[in-house]
């Protein structure tokens, strides 16, 4: 199983990203990827560094949906697996989501981003409802996957949830960078540990897709970081790119192997759920429950 | 806050392994440590390497313990948090636990190690029934810390129960090393890598503290691989311990600054515990309860 994260910098023109998206994926499909993984929103601009109700009308309902459909006929094509993110626009609200297509293009279902940012420059509570999905995974021609979606990626029960469901792969479309009132900041280690830690305690590969370039919204400005990477089942990195630069990475598993280490360390037969009610709690606070 | 972390090796001599923990946190807190973390079940040879009866007698109440005493009494003295790990006996059963005392040498209570290993060199089912405190933090005069012991540490759910209850920093007393069938597998990479992800996903510090030395079991023999350290709230190595030294480490932390680092990043506004049902099942199937 050959996986691949593509890291591209976005214009404001969806048809030119669109085109840019193709090209790499194909690029990774030439290079023997299976399973590849686009950067999160990548037909445009990351419209979240401002409260814009204009921008509110990106979204598009999935059924017959032209990125969707367009790379769905691509993954049937070169017969990999696309997770494709879009903004979705569902009955009166709006969602951050990803449509699983598998290598045969048949669309798999959807997954809607459950943990929304709200800070400056990300400002994504005012773009995006809370996902009701909840954390799915998906049987594909390739691996079973699970894909989280940016933020949820800061979170150890995202992953977690994924894999008690059997997820062999954790794949993160992302949009991050700079943080508009502290440029000093550099979030990219921080965030590059905590998927670590879930490919670490988990004992799966986990894929990070982001976009790079310098976007200029009205007013924010942000510096999308690149650092798209590849953890093996240890955490270790074990592809990684670069901060400027569009890239394609890509690295090798043994599915049969992962199962075997999996089983092997034993950290599933010995979980105690019994004892995690805490983590129901959004205050920690289990006496009133 | 200036935490510490003490690495030694251990003898089959009870009262040497006590004095020798005893000059290790006098040197700990000559260097101004206030928290001080010894190594798991530091009073002996880590006797889980095989499955043994007579080890059994080894397990004493902590009513009256001789080591915690001798430790509330240097934590009194010295104004130190100490954690002290020893083999639990309470009624039929043992318990691998950890009793937290006080800067003022108080016992504040103790916690019982809730995920117990099972595998070569590593017999802890033999020896310990799953803990039964479930997870705990404690408002110690220098900060509120949470305990996990060894195997815990594997858990993101233990960290997460603790950074939920407040704890301010994850300390994790720890015997782990070489594993006897594989001699060429190190996992210390993988052993900090899933606690540097705790520390990042709770924007919490973390210390491990663990053993070094050869130990020659009956027959099964490691060879603990120390690697101690201590990371900051991004999961950052602030300080580390080499592979075979007795040693002493510390590290600052501002609590305000931890603190305000934490609100700001906003990660516990933003959990969705409605999702995350599948986290308090063994099998990740939610549909048959």
């Amino acid at each position: 199983m050959r996986l691949a994260a593509v890291q591209m910098a976005m214009s404001g023109d969806v048809d030119a990203n669109v085109a840019t998206a193709e090209r790499l994926v194909r690029d990774a499909a030439g290079k023997g990827a299976h399973i590849i993984l686009l950067p999160e929103l990548f037909e445009g601009r990351y419209f979240c560094t401002d409260q814009r109700a204009d921008e509110l009308m990106r979204a598009r309902p999935l059924d017959g949906h032209p990125t969707v459909d367009h790379f769905a006929a691509l993954a049937a094509e070169l017969a990999v697996v696309l997770p494709i993110s879009v903004y979705e626009q569902a009955g009166q609200v709006r969602f951050n989501t990803v449509v699983v297509v598998d290598a045969d293009g048949t669309r798999l279902g959807h997954y809607r981003k459950s943990h929304i940012p709200d800070g400056p420059g990300y400002s994504e509570k005012y773009y995006f409802s809370p996902g009701d999905t909840g954390f799915r995974v998906w049987r594909t021609q390739h691996a079973t996957i699970g894909v989280g979606i940016c933020w949820d990626q800061w979170f150890p029960e995202a992953a977690r949830a994924m894999a008690l469901q059997g997820a062999e792969v954790l794949l993160y479309p992302t949009a991050i960078g700079s943080e508009p009132p502290e440029p000093a900041w550099d979030s990219s280690g921080h965030w590059q540990r905590v998927m670590q830690g879930h490919a670490a305690a988990n004992l799966v590969p986990v894929v990070a897709a982001n976009r790079v370039g310098h976007e200029v919204g009205s007013p924010t400005e942000i510096t999308f970081y690149g650092s798209s990477f590849i953890a093996d089942p240890t955490g270790a990195l074990v592809a990684t790119a670069g901060r400027e630069e569009e890239a394609v990475i890509t690295a090798d598993f043994d599915r049969d192997a992962l199962t075997a280490q999996r089983a092997a360390w034993g950290l599933f037969r010995d979980r105690r759920p019994d004892l995690y009610g805490a983590l129901t709690t959004l205050d920690g606070d289990t006496t009133r429950r």
